[in-house]
């Protein structure tokens, strides 16, 4: 058995020039690539995961959306600086998030879904904990908002594992991240 | 004949987080897509065009790398505050920028290419100037450097034409800029 199989993946959405978010968290410009029964893969991706890695205030802004939060179903770390109670298989961890990366790749699971946002997953670039990251690109330049990628990531080599583009213009990228550099 | 079909295209490779130079105007990570025998389009590409504008920062970088200015056989614009004698087919333009595409574009004659740099690029995604964008993206996360995309371009809803991709691990992505909007 390989443990080290377990993977941290990063499944997110952006802008020809790179935003995930218009200003004051405008999702508003995905809806041009809504087209009924696409999924752009999201069922089968979300199947192959069972744990979530997810910002407190990427959790906030679903939860205060009046959405359910859609990760119920799977072992959920909503990342904080200020401790909360657990609620059901929610943790609100504020701990270290190289440490509880670490912890959850040594244990035995399906791979580890980081949906947003952005300081998070930024994060997570910069400690190199990624393994593969999944990025559809909506066929749109926004010119302002939240920044997929910040600046001062140290660099990393990508291996490109799949291209699919799709009928409304979607790009869906898959890479590896390579590592022992 | 149809005089509009005279077509102004960026042709650029960036990071896949969005820059097209690291600082110091280092492109050295262009080299881990180097294929022999393979130049992803180019040479197809610079014969659809017989007109080239390109910024004078990145003219300049060009002739002081000790490069020939490699569009000598075009009729070539370089955009400068300054002026500055032409030299052969190389004119050195200090006007406004949408009076030249303007021109250029009611003219007769093959495609039009931006050959960068980011200052030029951007002023004419601003004045959505652009008919289409070819845009290579190079596996590798840099951090740091120029940015393909400044903040603050407005938005523009693009039309995916084709998508190409390399064994080396590059994506061609080439879009259609919508007009009218």
């Amino acid at each position: 058995m390989n443990k080290s199989k377990r993977k941290l993946i990063l499944y997110i959405s952006c802008s020809l020039d790179g935003y995930i978010a218009k200003p004051n968290d405008d999702l508003s410009f995905l809806s041009i690539v809504e087209h009924e029964g696409q999924d752009y893969g999201y069922a089968d991706f979300v199947q192959s995961v069972d744990t979530v890695i997810i910002g407190r205030k990427t959790y906030d802004w679903v939860v205060g959306q009046g959405y359910e939060f859609p990760h119920s179903d799977k072992e959920s770390y909503v990342i904080t600086r200020q401790a909360r109670p657990n609620k059901g298989s929610i943790n609100f961890y504020k701990g270290d998030l190289k440490s509880l990366v670490t912890e959850l790749k040594n244990k035995e699971g399906k791979n580890i879904f980081c949906d947003g946002g952005s300081e998070i997953l930024n994060q997570l670039l910069t400690d190199k904990l990624f393994d593969e990251l999944i990025l559809s690109i909506v066929p749109i330049i926004v010119g302002n908002g939240t920044k997929l990628f910040k600046e001062g990531i140290p660099e990393q080599e990508l291996k490109l594992k799949s291209v699919n583009h799709f009928e409304k213009g979607l790009v869906q990228l898959h890479y590896e991240l390579k590592k022992g550099e």
